[in-house]
């Protein structure tokens, strides 16, 4: 297989566009990332498009009105990993030498859905019976709570540094900073979670170029390379008898690894799926960054700011970027890319060579149809 | 990139199931690819689900049952050819030699939706406008009959034909044999289309367990070659000054023809995408069987029977067997599969070497966004 490399990223700032078509602003990242990675219509050979709730052929829509009709055009959907699941299949596409290059776009609106997010398929017995995403991170909150000391405060303070990173990026949904006492004071959602600790909904669009090793330098002098890419399905929780291990990510975090060939040591910032504040409290663990039940240890100790030993979520991540669900991949790509480009402004990682994104998702049903995605990413 | 084989098919007779899961659709389908391929769960190292109105996470919902639980599973969606969608990258997944086994499944359930069944997005003017696909259809026959003086027989003897083949087929929706009397007199749909010459809605799933050359014969002695898999977008009909070309249809048998480096003379069979009577006539010619105009012709010569020069659509294609969505790719493929290895009992065509699958779908609007997928196998 061949190397691939990231030519291009492009987004639009994450928020809430009810009079804007969801095409339409697919188009504009996709336009956003095109002219990031200088290159022509004519030169993508394939599109990957990922959403949720994107309807029937939303990468064709997204890609007519830019007389890029010709090509294959494939739509994913693996719920918050789809845009990530795009990602991988376009990196496929021409690691295989089917393509010399492809996009990979993600767009999600949010906005026009009312109450509900995630569906409910007939299915779906435990949150048709109330189990919904935000009961479950609850429970699993409790949990790390019993068995590893965590205050409320601790899942406060992954916020108010979420709000401190987002401060500094455009693109990001709430932008205004907080304190542990605000998040705490905020609205209960479900004990111990308050409202600023669950991440908003809103609709937003993330694109991605990529194409071959040996073209790269045809486009650009600092081509971002994809040094892992996983997806994995499975158990997002370890069982009801170990809520706190996210079995699905501990796996493809270890085959991410692997397939790049680098340690979690050597990671120098991660953007991960803080749906929850207490999600990005349990993938320091799950990812490798330190042991489980020694988060609440790295949270204190500033370790993940984006001054400290790794870094994580320096676009403010889920709880304040935004996760306009099939974008949320994407998305997480294209700060990695800006990141080690030294293009992340007032938000920017000093010197990073290498990054990851973790994307998981999929209802809670039987506990074993979760999707997740892992991508390395090196300069 | 790797030799592929497909080394085991299956379907589930298509019909009309309201009382039961599309999951669970998907997962007889799935069942019966893997007893005929003689894999076991640990043997598949990914999944490809596709379907139109699958909801999310179609594909993990399927697999979970059965325990594969683990492997990347994609959905994947692309209107009618979703699919073939699935079936390609899962080729892809396996050439690339990422993957050595994989499986596509396409279920759908169109009994669960009502009345509508094509989706309609808010930019999708012209069907919004009434332009849905039976006027479409009636459309492009009108023009036909204008141009190459077809009447409305000729419309009529596909569907005869097609119930004829259909009457052979244990998977088929429509069984009866019926009369050019009796289709034309059948209901008035959009003039000339009558009922009859309309694919029904209905539910089914199909799937294809695929691997690696040369890891084939560890499990059949009869593999069937993927020689060419294409996928193209592009413009359902020519532009309303062409409406008998249907352009993207062209172009990708075009692909597909170089890639397998055939002819259509050499294609035994196809199994084509009738959703109406005028439509399989279109696509005899746009898949190169005969010149633009002369499609009459071989209706009326009896050549597209199953004894006939250029045997079309012997399972009864979509006007009997069925139409649910994204299945109806992965139902073609597993059509040609029996029929190349000579198990189609009472519908086998004499000794086919070369079989071609098409499935071209997608809304109308603006006429640039469909989706045509193409196979070429062999044996």
């Amino acid at each position: 297989m061949r190397d691939v490399a990231i030519i291009g990223v492009g987004m639009i700032k994450f928020g809430k566009y009810p009079d804007r078509l969801l095409s339409s602003m697919g188009r504009d990242a996709v336009l956003a990332a095109m002219k990031d990675a200088g290159v022509q219509p004519k030169d993508i050979q394939a599109a990957y498009s990922g959403s949720l709730h994107g309807g029937s052929l939303l990468g064709q829509r997204i890609f007519k009105d830019l007389g890029m009709v010709g090509m294959p055009i494939n739509n994913m959907e693996n719920a918050c990993s789809s845009g990530s699941s795009a990602m991988r299949e376009a990196w496929l596409g021409i690691a295989s030498g089917l393509y010399d290059a492809a996009i990979a776009v993600g767009s999600e609106k949010l906005s026009a859905l009312g109450g509900g997010v995630l569906p409910m398929e007939r299915e779906d017995i435990e949150a048709n019976e109330g189990m919904v995403m935000p009961a479950l991170y609850a429970m699993r909150a409790r949990r790390y709570m019993e068995d590893f000391g965590a205050k409320p405060e601790h899942f406060a303070k992954v916020v108010v540094k979420s709000r401190k990173c987002a401060s500094k990026n455009p693109y990001a949904q709430f932008t205004k900073e907080t304190t542990v006492e605000e998040v705490l004071n905020s609205r209960m959602i479900a004990d111990p979670l308050t409202l600023f600790q669950c991440c908003p909904t809103g609709d937003g669009a993330a694109a991605v170029v990529l194409c071959s090793g040996d073209k790269a330098q045809k486009y650009t002098t600092r081509p971002i390379w994809i040094k892992g890419s996983v997806l994995v399905s499975g158990r997002f929780i370890n069982g009801f008898r170990d809520m706190t291990t996210p079995e699905i990510t501990v796996r493809g975090s270890k085959l991410a690894y692997e397939m790049a060939g680098v340690a979690p040591k050597d990671v120098d910032l991660a953007e991960v799926h803080d749906a929850f504040s207490i999600a990005e409290l349990l993938y320091y663990e799950a990812l490798g960054f330190c042991k489980h039940g020694e988060a609440i240890r790295l949270i204190d100790e500033g370790a993940t700011d984006i001054n400290g030993r790794i870094p994580v979520n320096p676009s403010g991540g889920l709880l304040s970027k935004g996760h306009p669900v099939g974008t949320t991949g994407l998305a997480q790509i294209t700060e990695v890319v800006w990141q080690l480009r030294g293009e992340a402004a007032g938000r920017q990682v000093k010197d990073p060579k290498i990054g990851l994104t973790h994307c998981t998702g999929g209802g809670i049903y039987g506990l074993d149809h979760g999707a997740c995605s892992i991508h390395i990413l090196a300069k």
